[in-house]
């Protein structure tokens, strides 16, 4: 059987040079795959004219649509891709990581694309920026979909997941992928893009497979494309140096090799419920996946006076992991990936041997499975200052080097020759100690996860990345950073400034900004529906004069006796020159201004942000309000409930002198026109 | 003379292969540069254990009001730089760009910091993240200064302004900088360090200058440094290829050749102020600097129909622009900055002249002064697509092709053509022209300035980068990001995801999360000083049962009769049950709650965010509150105010059923202890 790659829509099979592809688990061949004849130019220039011209028209929610539909309809087929993952060497627990782990994230990237992005082809990055006197002139940032291409070069070790934690936010992003997984496990990757293009819901061009070598696609990247990149450190410096990578500035995300570490506190010692969290964890990471994860623990870190019991505790679990067919019932570590994995693994552990003592375990070569089995190894160094190896040398397997530590500060130390690590855990109920070593190591770490017994049942473990959150390391882990919920999605698109006349950056991100008013002197905004409402569109209220008998009334019905609006002497003693109206009041009478009694498009006011005071109102004083439409979004219709829109409103609040004294941004739902 | 360099706390002078430097404006001799001597490793070790460790540990506003003073110390020695300025060819304006700009960045930095940044050493960067059901593991970003230094490599053409450009967002993330400044123009540079040196206003260590090659400084980079680079492409490339760059994932930013364009609308036809102020702009951005600027407009794209026109308009208005001694008064252009700099414009320019015909000027080498002076060159081609000349060579002096373009969509394609720009302009007042070219061309570019009448006056020009604003560009423009307020600062930051209980993460991150409640039955929290208030006390209060008679009152006082509220059949016909209570009463009654009415520490509620109304309120329904103490900011002490700081509360609103009714923060400002 041979694999073959998806490009510029088509499936072809390589010509020559074909590789041969073992299943893990029994040494069989099972496939082949070459890219042999794929033409790299052509499949850039169809991403990008077909793909990303596609993707990049469609809105930010109509994007996460497409996510979620994509997710739902691979939820269906699970069952089919599960034998295939069992032949890369994984558990049905790894299986689990990888399948549904990789589904979950275009679920979150959807959720979070509905939520937290708007109805829109752009992204309004922040507050517009004044840049002069008189208001005239302001600055707003955007992000806006690049023309390009994201060509995805991953790992072996999670077929799924690994293509999929990508895919989510580049799609959601705007942008097209062409997807070059790891040959020995590209069988998996290959079955779930299948699936991918049968469903049709991604438009043509968006998603493509190179099944083999990359061949000379880098050599037709433009600055307009993005380069991600995880595996190997060597492979991936190689790749990020590339003459073409250089010349034309073309983003480049890597994520390489990493020594993690995880700590056990001084309060943890044996007994407590953190001492034993930290060992079912420590376990876990060396056999999940049979160790080959970028983010296993690779260092682990205890108080010197703790070495012997949790040497005790680790080899005494160890024992207890069951190592054989992936597919079987109570199996908890599957084989390596291929022979290749094993031997390089094998060279690694003697490497690191050299300098460590052995604690538990060794290889399992040439058992009885013909599969790429290697069993866990956990070595010790008495003293962690002696060799860089077991800060520096990444054995991919299951391998751990324990290391003892005598001070927070020598803690810190170690943890820091890793040299830039993708995670690190802390294990420990004394949150002082918590925020120092966080404090301490973050610099070197992407993510840091802290334990004690109120979170341990819940945690999603030292391993796993997770859609909202990012995931990456700086120096040795290759300085990358994916996901992390709106933060990964920006990495496939660019931030431009945008500076001129309040009404031009309004009209251009279709939404107010100072200075943008249109005063409308006709119908009232509550009367109007959805559709009638204008960007911009103002409305200035007539007056009211603020009294004492409002305060007074206001305190009866709110419950509110501040003493800065009762009490003469002690809101004189304070801050004011004397009793001052409630700021709810303040807001209140503004609304009694704005609001139209009449039964009309305006469903509710549920929410209200940004409000600041900005200067107190005293009895005597006269208030208007202006009100302003800054921001529509149209909400997907529901069943049950009238067609209708969120209108985000700005608002100030003005006295007789024109002084501001109070300005915020109120968000009500608007009925849609025609509907009912 | 000698430039020196300021390195490990030392002035020290070069010890062999001078380099020497001219006076851009007479030719004479009067410097001698070298950095021969220097050990760059103990260089980087310095800034990293003594500057880095120095500003690390001091918060946001410390780092702030370090950067306002030096500004301070700087703006009182700004006549000593003047004539320093005019030596590398900087006319008076081009001076004041360099030198007040430069000082302005650290008055712009220091205000963000104070305004946008915590009084804390490390950042809080986005909302938490649930990570799990009941919310007992949950993930938050934070960002911390890294442990390495930035080597800021810089540009001949702005010797003050670019390295303060730079060093602004550097300090202010905690950071120390090793600034190398091109040899061509260090003196200025020189300058400039002895007195912020001599100001003793920065930590040891913080700031170190190198006058001369960076030798073998790049050894040994390491992932916590970060390296910026503005200059050529040539040997950007060559630096960002470094192993040491690539092994250790150092982070690089680049900005380096761009040719920019500016644009003429189909609507800013001769007679339009658009296309005057077009005119005048086109003609700044070729003399100004004598075009050397790395924003100067190198493309001016016009209708077909306006080309005539433009170009006639551009001679008339380069034939006024007098050339000359840059410190004369009178004179808007100076020489370019050496006789290399002559000869390479002059080699670029024959280049274009292959592909384009001349319009107006030429070369002034041989003239009766002694400098590098060249006059202004204007080019034509009338089809832009015939050669990639005018879109990818960068004369680098006051140089400019005019083109026409006879569509949107033509216009776009050749504003692509630039392979990735820093900045374009676009003069119209046709807002829907401005938004389609914007949003065409936004994904090349880091800047769009849209200009019509109503900015015309008070904006800050086509080619001047603004703190506030990123600065940098995709492929071509070297793929950099520079300043934009915040934006810059987190360049030199490491971004780090927590997860663990919210007590953890909020005693690290010193602000509640969702979760770190702590119950204190005692004193009322508005009878507590700043001091004595501890994040995440939390304050539960009694209940009040919501009537008929409220929201009668309530509409009485504020005035606010929507129909919800008053009108029981239309409320039925709407999104209600039946009437239902103001949100802004729910808002009041809640205040009602938990305000102590005693004289007290609380001084004022001055802001409230995120409110939301997430269920409606009926008569009938009893709510509580519940008030948790979130944030607080120590506010820096200010004459005829008492001693005070901010607090920023988190209030849920139940109902009887549990049910949460509204949630909002507010903000108060509270006292502190032993203060009047």
């Amino acid at each position: 059987m041979r694999l073959k790659s998806y490009v510029y829509g088509q499936w072809i099979e390589g010509e020559k040079n074909f590789r041969t592809i073992k299943n893990a688990a029994t040494g069989e061949s099972i496939y082949e795959i070459s890219s042999d004849g794929v033409d790299f130019r052509k499949v850039l220039e169809y991403a990008r004219d077909k793909g990303t011209n596609s993707l990049s028209r469609l809105t930010f929610h109509q994007r996460a649509k497409i996510l979620k539909e994509t997710a739902k309809y691979l939820s269906s087929f699970k069952a089919d891709l599960y034998p295939l993952s069992y032949s890369t060497g994984a558990t049905k627990f790894d299986s689990w990581l990888d399948i549904d782990g990789g589904i979950q994230t275009f679920f979150s990237y959807s959720g979070k694309g509905k939520r937290e992005f708007p109805d829109e082809i752009f992204y309004v990055d922040g507050d517009y920026e004044p840049l002069s006197k008189s208001g005239s002139f302001i600055g707003q940032h955007i992000f806006v979909p690049l023309t390009g291409t994201a060509v995805h070069i991953n790992a072996f070790n999670f077929p799924c997941w690994g293509m999929m934690e990508k895919l989510a936010p580049t799609f959601l992003g705007g942008m097209s992928a062409v997807v070059k997984p790891a040959s020995s496990t590209a069988f998996l990757t290959e079955a779930v893009v299948k699936l991918i293009i049968n469903s049709d819901l991604l438009p043509e061009g968006a998603l493509q497979l190179i099944c083999g070598s990359t061949g000379d696609l880098f050599e037709y990247l433009t600055g307009q494309d993005v380069v991600t990149f995880t595996g190997s450190a060597e492979t991936g410096r190689k790749l990020k140096a590339h003459h073409k990578i250089i010349e034309n500035a073309v983003r480049f995300n890597m994520e390489a090799d990493s020594l993690n570490c995880s700590v056990l506190g001084p309060d943890a010692v044996k007994g407590t419920p953190e001492f034993q969290y930290f060992i079912r964890e420590v376990v876990n990471e060396m056999t999940v996946k049979a160790g080959q994860k970028c983010t296993a623990i690779r260092r682990t870190l205890v108080p010197a006076s703790s070495v012997e019991d949790v040497s005790t505790a680790l080899k005494d679990s160890l024992e207890k992991v069951k190592i054989g067919f992936p597919s079987e019932e109570g199996i908890r570590m599957g084989p390596l990936v291929d022979e290749d994995q094993v031997t390089d693994v094998f060279q690694k552990v003697e490497l690191l041997h050299s300098v460590t003592e052995s604690v538990y375990g060794g290889s399992l070569e040439g058992t009885a499975n013909k599969g790429a089995y290697f069993a866990p190894v956990l070595l010790y160094t008495p003293d962690p200052f002696a060799s860089d190896l077991p800060h520096s040398v990444e054995a991919f397997g299951p391998v751990n080097t324990l290391m003892p530590y005598t001070s927070e500060e020598e803690l810190i130390k170690i943890a820091r020759k890793g040299g830039g690590s993708l995670v690190a855990s802390i294990f420990t109920s004394d949150a002082d100690f918590a925020r120092n070593v966080t404090l301490g190591i973050a610099p070197y770490h992407g993510r840091i996860m802290i334990i004690d017994a109120a979170s341990a049942k819940e945690s999603t473990g030292h391993g796993s990345p997770l859609p909202n959150l990012t995931h990456g390391g700086p120096g040795r882990a290759g300085g990358g950073e994916e996901m992390g919920g709106k933060r990964g999605v920006f990495k496939y698109m660019q931030r431009t400034a945008l500076q001129g006349s309040p009404y031009t950056l309004s009209h251009i991100c279709s939404e107010w900004v100072q200075g943008a008013d249109k005063l409308k002197p006709g119908k009232h905004p509550f009367l109007k529906y959805f559709e009638e409402l204008e960007i911009g569109e103002t409305l200035i209220t007539h007056g009211r004069t603020v009294t004492e008998a409002d305060i007074v009334n206001f305190a009866g019905i709110s419950g509110d006796y501040f003493y800065a609006h009762m009490n003469e002497p002690a809101a004189k003693r304070s801050i004011f020159e004397k009793r001052v109206a409630h700021g709810y009041f303040v807001l209140s009478a503004a609304a009694g201004l704005f609001v139209h009694p009449a039964e009309g498009p305006v469903l509710a006011n549920y929410g209200l942000d940004n409000l600041r005071f900005t200067k107190p109102v005293y009895p005597g004083d006269t208030i208007t309000a202006k009100l302003t439409c800054r921001r529509k979004t149209a909400k997907e219709p529901k069943e049950n409930e009238p067609a209708q829109g969120v209108v985000s409103w700005h608002v100030e609040v003005q006295n007789q002198d024109t002084e501001l004294v109070a300005i915020y941004d109120i968000l009500t739902l608007v009925r849609s026109r025609g509907n009912n």
